[in-house]
């Protein structure tokens, strides 16, 4: 079974809501584009694939209801735009944004506004399709460059976060290469982390693996390095947010730190991540903006306070891992690359299409 | 102000309830052995050297009140063996009883009753002062030595787990250096890692911090390489739960990758711990058991469930960081020491003594 985080037909779009996993499972109905930024916003919906491809649908949703009216191109642009701002760290919405405005713009100059709309939602639900597909080429690329350099029959694997079908429109990323290599019968176990403040890790990987029988092992995030040291990890595969030109890559916080640890342990680090998610627009990640969000996130859970009342707070959202950490290579459906291949791989790619 | 603990007056004893913090500030009377049995055992008070120390107090009191009539000898063994019993695996319990046995035994052959229970409580009280003297000058040594190599007004360091005064007598090991440093007006910040899965980070050093107006801020333990690498971190330092001969260190789980990440960006890592926590008939830290606890401290908050249900986990409490990665020192009582100075520091004081 592979479970549905979106569940979406002509007209109609629906998602799980991710904060009242593991304990419920519930799917809402989105209506609107302001429905849709206010589930990214409170992070019903999160994981940067996911995120773009529930705003793109919620905007078809509208557009197949008459939204826009005589002019479609401004309502599409203005949609966009608040969707965009919803979350700022992660690409995909950015850039499905930009590819989207700039084909809306262009199919205006000869379609009437009904066929504009026809022709807008055609292409968000191709990028749908197009999602899942990428992840599951990200998978099997994954499992083999893993495998390739092993002679063990199974492989013992650490990933961070969530990046499986709960954070893209199916499949996954990271999550994918741990799919892949338990399809292929060689994945002996996952360790996944906790990933505070917000237990994507405990509340949402835990979920999909127990769902699909996967062999799963939650650690706290502290225990990585030990469980790096003990417990014979082959490769550590988290997925990306946004990775730059150099290879940067900015992902849930604790990355970095994960990185080093596997550094430091002679383990290869991979980032698992669609072409979309890579902006070759900033040439390293000091140029990448962090979202700070509120301290609730870490003084309380499901609204019971954790933490002493007045203690001052910091949380950034993600962090940036430098690419000299990257040791394993960046997973794309496209193949695997080191970091300083990636620019030449996807500027062939982008030429060729 | 400092946060108090234990409250001791001659024939009273008060502590703070541990398991109500940070929400509620209750003090609870110990009027007996057994009361101080039942707080260990619940852990309304934890940290080794705190157990101890309540451990004997309490046997204080009931010695000022008279007990044992004819034979407090008999009284003070029965009463030791049981507050042993209450956490086993605490060593400074069992080491305090040794060493107040032996004093007492010795001091029946000269005394009589009421001589031989005031000399006992005059050990008692001495070992309540001897502690918190020591945990001063780790603060101190400490202190001076994080300072000593750095040219500016202020320092911001990253501490784990609570070390403060709710793990000690009073004043702190590791967060005792944190208090001189900002009594002495040169620490800008502290930053206190939440510790899952216990939080005893978030719940006890955020409200000892807050409680003394220590400028402190809260992260998630996934969050230390980047605070380490943007927030301008001095130095890291640490409790420990031993430390062995070649200066290897058992301590909370999650330090082991705090000092591989302060070693990734040339930040000294320090140890602070009294002569007592180190225990020289351990060569390395390879025969260091390790102990794992149930998995529901990962997966449930005060009972509410917060992981999938279904998941694997594994709990260890502890890890071990090699002596290689303790790059600023050991901090002790007798002074500042690299992990291959520790033995012969300690040897030499043992054979003073």
């Amino acid at each position: 079974m592979t479970l549905e985080a979106i569940r979406y037909r002509s007209g109609s779009l629906q998602i799980l809501n991710q904060l009242l996993l593991p304990h419920q499972t519930v799917y809402e109905d989105i209506r609107s584009v302001q429905g849709a930024y206010e589930a990214i916003k409170s992070m019903k919906v999160r994981g940067a694939p996911a995120i773009a491809i529930v705003g793109c649908l919620s905007l078809a949703v509208e557009l197949r209801a008459g939204a826009g009216g005589d002019d479609p191109v401004t309502f599409i642009r203005e949609s966009l735009c608040h969707l965009t701002s919803a979350r700022p760290t992660a690409v995909n919405m950015g850039r499905a944004a930009r590819e989207l405005m700039e084909f809306a713009e262009n199919e205006s100059m000869e379609k009437n506004s009904e066929q504009l709309r026809d022709s807008v939602i055609s292409w968000i639900e191709d990028m749908l399709e197009r999602d899942v597909n990428d992840n599951r080429k990200i998978g099997n690329y994954g499992a083999q460059h893993i495998l390739s350099g092993v002679p063990r029959d199974s492989v013992t694997v650490l990933t961070h976060c969530n990046t499986g079908s709960l954070a893209t429109a199916g499949y996954g990323t990271a999550l994918g290469v741990v799919r892949s290599l338990h399809g292929l019968g060689r994945l002996k176990r996952v360790y996944c982390t906790e990933t505070r403040p917000y237990n994507q890790g405990s509340r949402l990987t835990a979920y999909e693996a127990v769902a699909e029988g996967i062999p799963a092992t939650l650690i706290t995030d502290s225990m990585a390095a030990l469980t790096m040291r003990e417990m014979d990890i082959t490769a550590v595969v988290v997925g990306a947010d946004r990775v730059v030109a150099n290879g940067d890559t900015a992902n849930k916080v604790g990355t970095y730190q994960l990185a080093i640890a596997a550094k430091h342990h002679g383990i290869p680090f991979y980032v698992a991540a669609p072409s979309t998610s890579c902006d070759l627009s900033l040439e390293s990640g000091r140029d990448i903006i962090i979202e700070v969000r509120p301290p609730e996130e870490l003084t309380s859970i499901n609204g019971v306070p954790i933490a002493a009342p007045g203690i001052e707070v910091w949380n950034p959202a993600f962090d940036v891992t430098p690419h000299q950490l990257i040791t394993g290579g960046i997973i794309t459906e496209l193949g695997v690359f080191l970091p300083s291949e990636l620019q030449a791989a996807l500027t062939g790619r982008l030429t060729a299409l």
